[in-house]
């Protein structure tokens, strides 16, 4: 690919990187899944007005998240769906789904809903449960993005194998997602590099990062550098375990480094996440004990508040919780083993 | 030097990195200088017994700084400085002071009070007024360090000869201080490593982060990677501005990354700034509209709370103060010059 001189780091590619925001998905984890209909109008107008070409939409588990398991939804995800596509100008709204969770069905809704991005997540070893949907969900004309999740489990070369079968599925942009923001530097690098070796000019590279060690806006600064098109972050941060890298902070970054974010506005962003934002949160993520300890041991940041949860129920602390889920290795979709592991080291004190 | 091999950064160290804390120096700011003799106690006995080996502990701008031009303590400098040598088993207890604010009596004083570290602070263009510091400093028989503070604002190769001017006055070790939290990747790396070549076996170098682009722990990383002994970090990132590399953040990375920190016990640190910081604090910092701007625009993060003060008494927004307050490179001592600004701006308005 063709570079830049930078100061900052070497290898800015010429092209465009798009800036994905997720607050009204991934965000949705630190708001318990709460968000209204008022709120996420209110969000998708200042993205959309910032220059955002992609705002994601749904349960913090993707369509079909709403659920015992997972938290119930305030309002329903196609409700949501439709109350950001009525309020952007550009923007284009994005669905995320879990195979199992999501199904063919929810997919036709979001379409009419007006969604024309759809995101299908699996956990990075089982790219193939997503095939169907990335058929189908090319078949009802979306624009689809792949996310191999928790992919600090597998090593670079193995991950790349994965992206592949999203590819061929019909994927357009594989994510290599950090859900526990255990990658750092080269552990995040060398994962979007195999990938982009991997799937050449078959289909984008994106990279989703969070901040649990303190890396979400430095890795992706360096997936930049070797590869990857799409950079998801949210805004003020907003999202599981000690949330995301802050899209207003990647946009300055960005620019300083001479990176091509085509027109978003780091200055709106950074009014949208301080005006908009943050007066309706009760509580930001942050690098704490918890979700240190995600990124120490990494634990799937989705599990931080129901780790929180079984900790006041069990009275054992959240981070030995969540330590001992990391030792056991559950990933997504396995939330109600929390419990177990609470009432395990409930049983041993 | 010699270097271990790591999946995370080529090039980590051999010898043993030491982590220093400043969570009663830097943190002061972001509590308004109002630390009381309890808190100091209870914060420097869990950094001890965390194997954390300096505790630097003074007023935010250091020895003399209460005042009403920098905002007044609590409890004086000096109280503090016994409370924690009191208190502590192993730790060595280090003070800050600026040329100007501070003086050889200050100096002497808290040498009386049991610290055995001192670190002279100046702009990174004027290394030449510690002189005189350093000289009474190492005939006090204190342990000395430098700051080169805004280093962002000079090339390394003269950030190098800043470094060497302290350094034969005395200074053991020089830090290039991000006082702005405007450094990024290469721009922190590239300083550190001149700094380094310059001055070779004479002194040590040490980096000292600041949060507000996001990049306090990877940039002491690749501090770490080139040349860097002595790296600055607090508990829970309390510091000016957007907050400092959080201490237990950088000791989980550090262990992640191979690097040698001695007895430090990351786990102990978090749970010194989860149960022992985050209960007396107000308000954690946070990279926040007015300090990502401060990053953006390389202002000293000191002005973050004299800058919303000017804001709220004025009717400014306080990034629009720190974005002007950046244009007019003012340093560190200019507080006075940030309701100037305020003055002018509600002026135009």
């Amino acid at each position: 690919m063709n570079t830049v001189a930078s100061d900052v780091i070497d290898g800015i590619p010429t092209h465009k990187i798009r800036l994905n925001d997720t607050t009204l998905r991934d965000g949705s984890h630190a708001v318990r899944h709460q968000y209204t209909k008022d709120q996420v109008k209110k969000i998708a107008r200042a993205l959309d007005d910032a220059g955002v070409e992609m705002i994601e939409v749904t349960h913090g588990d993707g369509l079909g998240g709403s659920s015992f398991n997972y938290g119930f939804s305030h309002t329903r995800d196609i409700e949501l769906i439709e109350a950001a596509v009525e309020e952007v100008k550009n923007a284009k709204i994005a669905a995320l789904m879990l195979p199992g969770l999501g199904t063919v069905k929810d997919l036709k809704e979001a379409k009419s809903a007006g969604a024309s991005i759809v995101r299908v997540a699996t956990h990075c070893t089982e790219a193939d449960i997503s095939i169907q949907h990335f058929q189908a969900a090319r078949e009802l004309g979306f624009e689809t993005g792949g996310f191999l999740m928790l992919s600090h489990r597998i090593p670079p070369a193995e991950l790349a194998k994965q992206a592949r079968i999203m590819v061929d599925a019909g994927c357009q942009c594989v994510f290599v997602v950090d859900s526990a923001g255990y990658l750092v530097m080269n552990q995040a690098a060398d994962r979007v590099k195999a990938v982009v070796e991997e799937i050449g000019d078959d289909a984008q590279v994106g990279f989703h990062g969070h901040q649990n060690l303190g890396f979400g806006v430095a890795n992706s600064l360096l997936a930049v550098v070797n590869g990857a098109r799409q950079i998801d972050g949210t805004l003020y941060g907003l999202g599981a375990g000690a949330g995301n890298a802050p899209i207003e902070v990647l946009a300055t970054v960005f620019n300083r480094t001479g990176i091509d974010i085509g027109n978003v506005d780091q200055a709106k962003l950074r009014d949208a996440a301080e005006d908009i934002l943050k007066p309706m949160v009760e509580r930001l993520p942050m690098m704490d004990r918890g979700s240190i300890v995600q990124g120490e041991f990494g634990v799937y940041n989705s599990f931080l508040l129901h780790a929180q949860r079984a900790a006041e129920r069990y009275g054992v602390p959240a981070a030995t919780i969540l330590e001992e889920v990391g030792r056991r290795g559950y990933v997504g979709g396995q939330e109600d083993m929390i419990i177990d592991v609470a009432i395990d080291l409930a049983k041993q004190k």
